[in-house]
């Protein structure tokens, strides 16, 4: 039996927890833990997990792979708190949306012989929480995967392995780029949608407005409902690539402006949203994503792969202290 | 048997003959014509019209109420071309998305004792067509009413009573009101959603950068895919609202900017974000518009009601006029 650990039971964790246990390994036991009293015992009772953990300690015991799926701005804090808890070649991921700070902070934080593999998987819902988990989410979707130095290439496999498991698609990238490019696809896109919902709600005539509201404006003001707490975290942590990218917003919106304003430069206005429908279409109906391992067969051969480095990492334990942890788990039970 | 006309079988004209046949009225008669050649008869096919008509004047002859579902920029061609050929108190409405310009061509080009009642339905897909049309298109939504100022009391009745029937919510707004409400709400996010997806896609790293995308920037680019030509009309109809919203968006995106760059404005960016989402999850989970007419009792009172004007035009014709057209239909088919 091999143990995976998610720290962190909200709506990823959550999803995490169900979409592993939707791949039906039978050698893989997922504990959980949650800051928020009562919910990972929930968590065991909904089938998320298998074990529920009262504190990190006993969460992280006998872990070969442990997620932290927590608020970007606890992911060091717990680093920190497991840093002296982890056996010598545990694998460490998380989930959070910025990646630089948090790789810093794992090589600084953690062990010789831990490996951190950062993590990002691109999917989210409306609704937080374990409620909303859902083993369906991370389908087809992208997940960035940023080693830091110090990971081994063992490590790397191993957070793809689960990834793939998850349903998502790993993507290797360094973690500043990674935090550029999502300051374009998301944070920027979060700031504007935010604005935009912020001007609409501040007209005085906002009360007869909000009645001919669409469909169209429900969906481009989707991300001003983020959690504002995440939303913070997003902002401190990648604030440079968020105001490059704002500023370019600002100057693309003013060219867009003077075009509309010049009647005579309609051709060109024309010749500018035919061009950009076409780009989205194509992106829309091409999608560069890869698609989730469709098949019973694809699946269980990441789920192969996944045992398979587990199983090293547990093996590599030797058998007596295996056998130490497998009996300390029964007893608890 | 009463006529209503649609000219325009697109993805609005369409929905509404299908929202229509729904409604299952026995004593209404749905005409439709398209300019493309072919559409009209497979609409007919498909149950979305009852009758198609070849051109223009047998598309509205003999019609109560007639429907001008084509892109913005046509209709005044419309208007102009179906004035010689309309009854007395024929009432005319259309369905485009900007109304100042639309209501004053109306004015100028119907004769007197024709009503022009403006009309908006707040509704839209990704795809646009006859194949696209739904049914359920416009349940629940918003459908602005915007009389021109020589339209019956009874006209707008009419018109209210047939978005009733189509499961939407008539919204009487005046036809100024409506292009500012929607420069925000609609042209502002069209613009927006169309920078956001440029700007990505200008960037030297969108190969690597759209694996990236995930929900949420499939989301708020979802209007830029909108149909380059729709989107010129938008601008030219209704320029000086967009520009007055797209001065506003500027300003809100840079006074963002400022508090994003001052790490010791944190406490103020957090309340702004956490003042905006409370906002915009009230205005989803209440959100201002009316439910359909959601019982079965319900619909048939929209239909009574608009069958008794319907007919009440119906009798004004006389019974030897309209003896003449069933007879005439009747020889047709």
């Amino acid at each position: 039996m091999v143990r995976l650990t998610i720290i962190g039971l909200g709506l990823i964790g959550g999803s995490l927890g169900l979409a592993l246990k939707r791949a039906g390994l039978t050698n893989l036991e997922v504990a959980g833990f949650d800051i928020e009293w009562g919910v990972a015992p929930r968590a065991r009772r909904n089938g998320v997990i298998d074990r529920d953990a009262r504190d990190l300690e006993s969460a992280v015991e006998g872990a070969s792979l442990v997620v932290i799926a927590t608020p970007i701005s606890h992911v060091a804090k717990v680093l920190e708190a497991i840093a002296p808890l982890l056996g010598e070649q545990t694998v460490v991921t998380d989930t959070a949306s910025t990646k630089r700070d948090i790789v810093h902070a794992a090589e600084r934080l953690l062990p010789e012989g831990v490996s951190f593999v950062g993590g990002h998987p691109v999917a989210g819902k409306e609704h937080a929480g374990l409620d909303a988990a859902d083993a369906a989410l991370f389908d087809g979707r992208a997940w960035a995967v940023t080693p830091s130095v110090h990971a081994t290439e063992k490590a790397i496999k191993t957070v793809e392995n689960m990834i793939a498991l998850a349903g998502a698609q790993p993507v290797l990238i360094d973690a500043a780029e990674h935090d550029s490019y999502m300051a374009a696809l998301s944070h920027l896109p979060l700031v504007v949608s935010t604005a935009l919902f912020s001007l609409a709600k501040s007209s005085s005539a906002w009360e007869d407005l909000a009645v001919l509201a669409g469909p169209g404006f429900r969906d481009i003001t989707r991300l001003a409902s983020t959690d504002p707490a995440l939303s913070n975290d997003i902002v401190s942590t990648n604030r440079d690539n968020l105001l490059h990218w704002l500023d370019r917003m600002i100057e693309e919106l003013r060219s867009a402006r003077a075009m509309i304003a010049d009647a005579e430069q309609g051709e060109r206005l024309a010749a500018m949203f035919k061009s950009v429908q076409e780009a989205r279409d194509a992106f829309i109906e091409r999608p560069p994503v890869r698609k989730a391992p469709e098949t019973e067969k694809e699946r269980t051969s990441a789920g192969e792969r996944f045992m398979s480095f587990m199983m090293g990492e547990y093996l590599m334990r030797g058998a007596k202290k295996a056998e130490e942890y497998i009996r300390e788990r029964e007893e608890r039970r």
